[in-house]
């Protein structure tokens, strides 16, 4: 019987994230945990108290899983803190973020020093796990298992290009998707009133330089391109709420000291990021530390510290805090650096969009499978490896695929859903425990003229203070649709989030007032607002675009780490990729390189279907 | 098998009122407590430390209740204190009092700062209790059961009052009743020598204004009353050990800053105190505190708080610094006011003694019960609510009682000691664990002759260093006995009851000799000392004349949480009444109480027994 921690409450006490004392219920082995601290793989201790909050937390989610336990395990935490800030209280957020709703006893401990000089949080632990591990499911044997070389997990751009890959080697394939459709984390709607154009609900750009795999299947697929609007201004909304405008590709209207500064921290950070292998970037120092803490150790001002939390909100739905710093560069290095990522001009991650939605290559490469082997509404439940040269896949159904290679292109965070025996190398669950999706929610608000062209704007916008942190025109103009994306992301998207939905729309077209000066134009034009909460999307790991890592765990547990086969296991995902992480460029790159390793993997004892 | 934690010993730590370490036997459930801290119900902070620290020992004790778990069950706690002050280590008496003899394993952290400002103290807990609740034992359905509508437990003034009220009713009834006597505690013990007179072991006076019920059972019972002497001087002795007499009503011989201190905190008390509902006091902040921090709040001067010392000790045997400011306001109220309930004149709480003793008043009571209702020797060791209709209550010797309703008239530090099934509702346990007395003996000095009034005393002394806190003249005079009642209470009484016998008359006597300025005259009536152990007595709860409780109960539970029925049975006994608590009067009150609700309770389902 499973042991698990009970929360026990009196009164006044169940809103707290911390529970006032926990009950260890049924037989238990009992972990105790040493303090716990902020120190890097070299042993040094990164100045800020939230990036050492990060490495303590990774240090005690090693020893979790290491012990055979989880987080839901933990009874007991005690926190130490050195000059600690109760107006403050900068632990709540990561160590919530860690619990993921598990509500332990907490005792927090101001203290003046700690062990070592420099230590500003120690965390130690009671945990109490069953007194036998769960047992382990016995392979499953029904003479109704199919036999197939290849299981793939998840239908999205990953799993439909390594099965096309797959079956272009001689071998046979399954592909098991969870969802009703293909297209994971593409997925194309579309807008009402009929007669074409669609809205993204998720990835929506390419370009036909450097993402040479998307654009070669947009061409095969006879889709048409839409380039993204920069002619005419864009617009800043600063911390006071306020709008101005600036030329696309300029900086905005900063005074001389600031635009110096916003300049200086952008080349830095693309020199910084440029200077990494993006397949396996290494720096203990860089990874030691939150992308906030990078900033501020480099003086970054507070303009620019909020210019970085726009790239980050946007671009993964992430505070500067709750990322490392390594994670981050290294993302926009696998998209060719912070500025080719960032840009919506040739060669740029928001270059071209595709008229008929990006989802419809997802939808044409299943088409042009043999049939039978997309099987859509299958979860797979568990995977066990119960020999060298063969895998057994089990769905939610109880139908059992007997395969000698398994491909899963499932977000890291969705990697703890499903039961692996054996268990999965304790450094990719520490990777898939640690990895997390921000807050990201793309409203797109349909309008019936594009009103912010006249006006001379080229529709992207930015702003310090939300609710959207970016903007940018998504239109079809051959449709007659007309578009903005706002990018609900972050602190400021979760709070919008969180509003009525009424209050939420007058909210956002309030903002949108705002920034393209004519808030009697926002309202006369608008039509409706669609959105997807992807944040509670369980097949997407809860989140999207891409997960992100808190500092330690690319340094730690080794870049690679996801993307290494584990016997007959092989991952695939656009996290995996070393080129366009995130992007659907990785997700196909992914796809190719899992592909291969099975194929190669298979190739010595393979039987010839040829 | 009930898991108990076993202190562990090394060779010079069993006088510690803390272990070394702590071993938990067999199988238990871990209880790890978060650190709990000195909030009132308002989520408001006191200001000072020992009231933060009740309120942080309240928290614990209802997480520990709600665990089903005991004071006894905890292996280990740890005290974080802010500012602490190794010299004078405030938090060994609350927490010794709330251990009651029970030793954990404890660490003290002194810390600079807690998790919010203002805070002064945290403490956190590992509880081990037993695996499976202790199993409930199962409703005996023996043949020899009795059956009665009502069971009363307890033969003092409460039961015996309710009693005759079931019986006037119609109703059958038995009394349970654990000593050998009836009375409670009231307890007159003849004097040597014979011919009358007798020593009051615990309750004395009574008055013949405001307690009816009293008066008019003295005078039932042709009982003949002494009034109290409050003719000739006063005494008091100061910090120096120095005696001074001022007359009966004044105040003492106090410089006029003092004085004037001294009348504006008692007309202050008195004020507060008037303001309060007797039977369901509510303050928040008055209870949030001490009674000490209430005093020092206010600024009183060190005489003042030497002269509430006074107060406190004399009427409940504890110190003003373990005890709520709401609860003893409250218990002043109750008794019609500080002022009345501390006067020996007319209306007051110590005018009029019965010469034959107060216990008379039990044995007539009793003697006018029809035979076989009042069972010596019986104490109730169990009471079970096995359905809507019936109760059965199970003495030591196994003997049942099946019964509709039962009234339980102990106090309510005694309540942990019978086995309730269902268990108590959690506000009655957490009362009953919360409630206890202070340190409280009368020392009943007996002298050839009443040399003081000679001296022109009238007997009354108050002492601000002991080792009695206040004297008394309690002779009868028509039995040519002489006697002064010392009390001796609180830390002074406590320090004098652990004296070897031949040390503590000696002590005593030369005190006496000091307030009445003759030692020689002492020495030379001096016949003998009476007293009796409360504090050793299992069935008052170990304590006289009546619980008190610290910060948080009153406010929290509910003031009438006690004496709330739960099903069939009914809460009686002096602490639950409003007028006149802890008093004879409040107990005769609360019988007849409790009578009505069960007599009303059964008059729907009433068999005529008329």
């Amino acid at each position: 019987m499973a042991t698990r921690i009970k929360s026990l409450d009196l009164a006044n006490t169940s809103t707290a994230y911390y529970a006032p004392a926990t009950i260890v219920q049924g037989n238990a082995r009992l972990i105790h945990v040493a303090g716990q601290v902020g120190t890097a793989k070299d042993g040094s201790v990164p100045a800020d108290y939230e990036s050492q909050i990060h490495l303590a937390l990774l240090h005690l989610r090693k020893i979790i899983i290491a012990a055979g336990a989880a987080v839901q395990d933990i009874a007991k935490l005690t926190l130490y803190i050195v000059d600690y800030n109760p107006s403050q209280r900068k632990h709540a957020r990561p160590i919530q973020r860690f619990l993921k709703g598990h509500r332990p006893a907490i005792t927090l401990v101001p203290v003046t020093q700690l062990a070592i000089p420099g230590l500003l949080f120690e965390v130690d632990a009671v945990i109490a796990c069953p007194e036998v591990p769960a047992s382990l499911p016995a392979p499953t044997s029904q003479v109704t298992s199919e036999v197939f070389d290849v299981a793939i997990i998840g239908a999205g751009l990953a799993g439909l290009t390594a099965a096309h890959e797959v079956l272009r080697a001689g071998l046979t394939c399954v592909i098991l998707e969870a969802r009703d459709r293909v297209g994971g984390k593409t997925w194309s709607q579309p807008l009402s009133g009929g007669q074409g154009g669609v809205a993204e609900m998720g990835a929506a750009w390419i370009n036909d330089v450097n993402q040479t795999k998307m654009i070669a299947l947009a061409r095969r697929y006879n889709l048409e391109l839409i380039e993204q609007n920069t002619t005419g201004n864009c617009v800043l909304q600063s911390f006071d709420g306020k709008a101005s405008t600036f030329p696309y590709g300029k900086l905005p209207q900063f005074d001389q000291v600031t635009l110096e500064d916003v300049a200086r921290i952008r080349d830095m950070c693309e020199a910084d990021c440029q200077a990494l292998d993006p397949f396996t970037p290494k720096s203990t120092a860089l990874d030691a530390m939150t992308f906030e803490a990078y900033l501020r150790t480099r003086d970054a001002s507070e303009t620019s510290l909020a210019t970085a939390a726009v790239w980050t909100r946007a671009m993964l739905g992430v505070e500067p805090s709750d990322m490392s710093a390594l994670f981050f560069l290294n993302y926009c290095k696998s998209g060719g650096g912070l500025l080719q990522m960032r840009s919506d001009r040739k060669g740029g991650g928001q270059h071209l969009r595709i008229r008929q939605g990006t989802q419809s290559i997802a939808g044409a490469l299943a088409k042009d499978l043999p049939a039978g082997i997309v099987r859509l509404n299958k979860p797979v439940e568990r995977v066990v490896q119960d020999g060298p040269s063969y895998v057994e896949a089990v769905d939610t159904d109880g139908a059992t695929y007997r395969v000698r290679k398994v491909i899963t292109t499932v977000p890291s965070p969705a990697l703890r859903h499903i039961n692996f025996t054996p268990r999965l190398h304790p450094a990719k669950e520490a990777w898939s425990q640690s990895a997390g999706y921000g807050f990201y929610t793309k409203a797109i608000v349909v309008f019936k003229t594009p009103f912010w062209i006249a006006k001379g704007f080229c529709g992207l916008a930015q702003s310090f203070v939300g609710p959207a942190s970016v903007v940018r025109d998504t239109s079809s103009p051959a449709d007659d649709k007309h578009a903005l994306t706002c990018f609900m992301s972050g602190i400021p998207g979760q709070a919008w989030a969180a509003l009525p939905e009424a209050e939420r729309n007058e909210q956002l077209l309030k903002q949108l007032g705002v920034l393209y000066s004519d808030q009697a134009a926002v309202d006369r034009n608008f039509v409706e607002v669609l959105k997807y909460d992807w944040v509670g999307d369980q097949w997407a790991g809860y989140g999207c675009p891409c997960a992100s890592l808190p500092p330690g765990v690319l340094d730690t547990l080794g870049s690679a780490s996801l993307r290494e086969p584990l016997g007959n296991l092989h991952f695939a995902g656009t996290e995996t990729a070393g080129d366009w992480k995130g992007y659907m460029e990785g997700a196909v790159r992914s796809g190719e390189r899992a592909a291969k390793e099975v194929i190669s993997g298979l190739s010595s004892t393979m039987l010839p279907h040829l």
